[in-house]
C-alpha cells in the first residue's frame, strides 16, 4: 500500500481549501480549567462551514479532482456531517454530489444536504443497501466516490485543523480528538507529531462504541456493535486510518454515555456554544480520566455543532 | 443634572476594565445575511465574562470606587446578569458584594451569584421589598449601591462594547441593541454617535414590553406591565438613561414573542452559539421589519448567553 499522507500533503491541502473553510477560533475557560485540573484549549470546528471539521476533508477531496473527474461529480453514502460537507464542497466547485442516504435519515439531515444542493438518493437502511446503491450511482454517472474517512485526501484535509491549532497554541502537551472512522484522529496524529514530535495524541470514544480501543489492543480492525448517543462515532476504522493510528496515536480513552451528556451540557453552559454529542467525548474522557491530563496543556478538537434542538439529551 | 458620560469617560472606562473583561469576537453568517437581506455583524457579549455585557459596567463601577468606598463593599438588587457580574467584579477587587434577590429567584441564578462569591440577601418578591432590603443592607454596611443601569459608571462601561465593535467593523450603517433599563442602549448610542456621527442607533424591545418605545413617543418614562420571555428586558428606563436615549437613539422597534423565540433558535442553529431570549430581540426585529435594514451593514450586540437548558422555549 502507498504511504500515508505526510505533512507536505497536509500543507498542500491547507492551501487548497483555505478559500473555502473557516480558520476556527480557539476558546479557553478558567472555570473548565479549574474543574479539570488541566489547561484546556478548544479548537472550535463546530463553527466550521457546514458545522463540522468534515468540510476540511470534503473540500480537499473535491478540489483535488482533475477537471475531467470533477465533471462527472462525486458520490458518497452517509447521513451525517460528511454528506452535508461534500454537498457544499461540490456546489462550490459547481459539480454534482450524489448523496446516498437511508430512507430513515432525519428530516434535518436531509434538509442540510438538500440545502447545499446535494442530490439525495434514498435506499434501505442497511449498510449493504447503502453500498450497492452508491455503486449503482457511480456506475451510472461516473462520479468519484469520496469516502467519509478511508481516503488520503480526506485524512489530509482533516489534518489541517491540527496545523491551525498548533500554529495558535504551539506548546500543547497533548491533543485529543473523537474517533469514529478515524479520519480526524489519523490526520491530527500525522500533523501533530510532525510539527511537535514530543506531543501526545489521544483518541476519545464512547465506552459503548469502543471499537477503536479494542482494535488497537487486538492489532486488527475490530467490528463490534456501537450503541451510543455520539452518532458521529458509530463507524469502524478503515484500512487507511487504522495503520496511521497504530503508528502515531498514544492511546484511545473511553467515556460513559452519562459522562458524554454531562460534558456536552457543561460545554454549552460554560462556553456558550453548541457542540454535538460526538464533540463532547474528549471532554467526557478528561472528566472521567483526569489523571491522564493533570497539569497539562490539552488541545481538544470540538468536532461539530450540528444538533437537533428538538431532541436534546437532558 | 450633570451631563451624561462622553466618549472620554467611555475610553477611561475601557482602560479601567480591560484586564477584567473579554474583547469579544464579531461573528458573521452568509446564511443569515441571505435570510435578512442585510449584512449582519454579531458582537458576541454572550461570550463575555459572567455570560453578559453586564460585566463591563459592573467592572467599571467597582474599579471606579475609591479605596475607602471599596472597603465598605457594593450592593445591588437584581436577580439577573447584573447580580452575577457585580459579584464577580467585587471578587476581583477583593471586596464584598451584597446581592438582594427575591426568594423565588431560580436556583441557577442564585448559584451563579454565589459561585462568584456574592453574599445573597433574600427578600420578598416585590420591588418595594427589594428596595427596602437593599437600603437596609447599605445602612448597615456602608456599601455603595451599584444600580443595574441608572448609573453613569454603568452606562460608560456598557458603552465599551460599541467602541470595540466599531474598531472591528468601522463602517456599520446601523447598530441595534436590546433595551430594558437602557444602560446598554444609552452607552452604545453615545459611543457610536461619537465615533461615527452618521450611524443610526436603534433599540429593540418586545412588543409585550414596549415601555421604551412608548416612553419615546410620550416624552416621559412610561410605566407599563411587561409580559415577555425576554427576562432581561422587563425593566423600565431610568432618569439617567432616558434622556440619553431621547437625544441619541433614532428609534425603538418591537418584535413579537413568537418572533423572539424563532430568532433565538435560528441564532443557535446557524451561529452554533447560545444566546438568551433578550439577546435575540434585535434579530427578531430585523426579521419582522426587514425594510429598516435592507442592504445595510447592521451591527447587533448579542447581549448575553445565560439560559436555563432545562427550560428552552421550543
Amino acid at each position: 500500500m502507498h504511504p500515508p499522507p505526510r505533512l507536505e500533503e497536509i500543507r498542500q491541502a491547507h492551501e487548497r481549501i483555505r478559500p473555502h473553510i473557516h480558520r476556527t477560533p480557539v476558546l479557553t475557560s478558567a472555570l473548565l480549567d479549574r474543574e479539570s485540573g488541566a489547561r484546556l484549549f478548544f479548537k472550535c470546528e463546530n463553527f466550521q462551514k457546514a458545522g463540522a471539521f468534515k468540510s476540511r476533508g470534503a473540500c480537499n477531496a473535491v478540489f483535488s479532482l482533475s477537471a475531467a473527474e470533477a465533471a462527472r461529480g462525486v458520490a458518497t453514502h452517509s447521513s451525517g456531517n460528511h454528506a452535508a460537507a461534500l454537498a457544499r464542497a461540490a456546489a462550490l466547485r459547481g459539480i454534482s454530489a450524489h448523496i446516498v442516504m437511508p430512507q430513515n435519515a432525519s428530516a434535518p439531515k436531509r434538509q442540510s444536504v438538500a440545502g447545499f444542493g446535494g442530490q439525495i438518493v434514498l435506499c434501505e437502511p442497511t449498510l449493504a443497501a447503502r453500498e450497492s446503491t452508491c455503486a449503482e450511482v457511480i456506475a451510472r454517472t461516473g462520479a468519484t466516490l469520496i469516502h467519509p474517512y478511508n481516503d488520503d485526501r480526506i485524512i489530509a484535509g482533516q489534518a489541517t485543523a491540527a496545523v491551525e491549532f498548533l500554529e495558535e497554541v504551539p506548546d500543547l502537551d497533548v491533543v485529543i480528538t473523537p474517533v469514529g472512522g478515524g479520519g480526524l484522529l489519523s490526520g491530527t496524529a500525522i500533523a501533530a507529531k510532525s510539527l511537535r514530535p514530543g506531543i501526545r495524541v489521544l483518541g476519545a470514544e464512547p465506552l459503548q462504541a469502543d471499537d477503536a480501543a479494542e482494535s488497537l489492543r487486538a492489532g486488527r480492525i475490530v467490528d463490534k456493535p456501537a450503541r451510543t448517543i455520539a452518532d458521529g462515532l458509530r463507524t469502524l476504522l478503515g484500512d487507511r486510518t487504522f495503520p496511521i493510528i497504530q503508528a502515531n496515536v498514544d492511546g484511545i480513552a473511553t467515556a460513559s454515555e452519562d459522562g458524554i451528556v454531562a460534558a456536552m451540557r457543561r460545554l454549552w453552559e460554560v462556553l456558550k456554544i453548541l457542540v454535538e454529542p460526538s464533540s463532547a467525548v474528549p471532554s467526557a474522557v478528561i472528566r472521567e480520566h483526569p489523571e491522564l491530563f493533570a497539569g497539562q496543556r490539552v488541545g481538544i478538537i470540538l468536532s461539530g455543532g450540528n444538533v437537533d434542538l428538538d431532541a436534546l439529551p437532558w
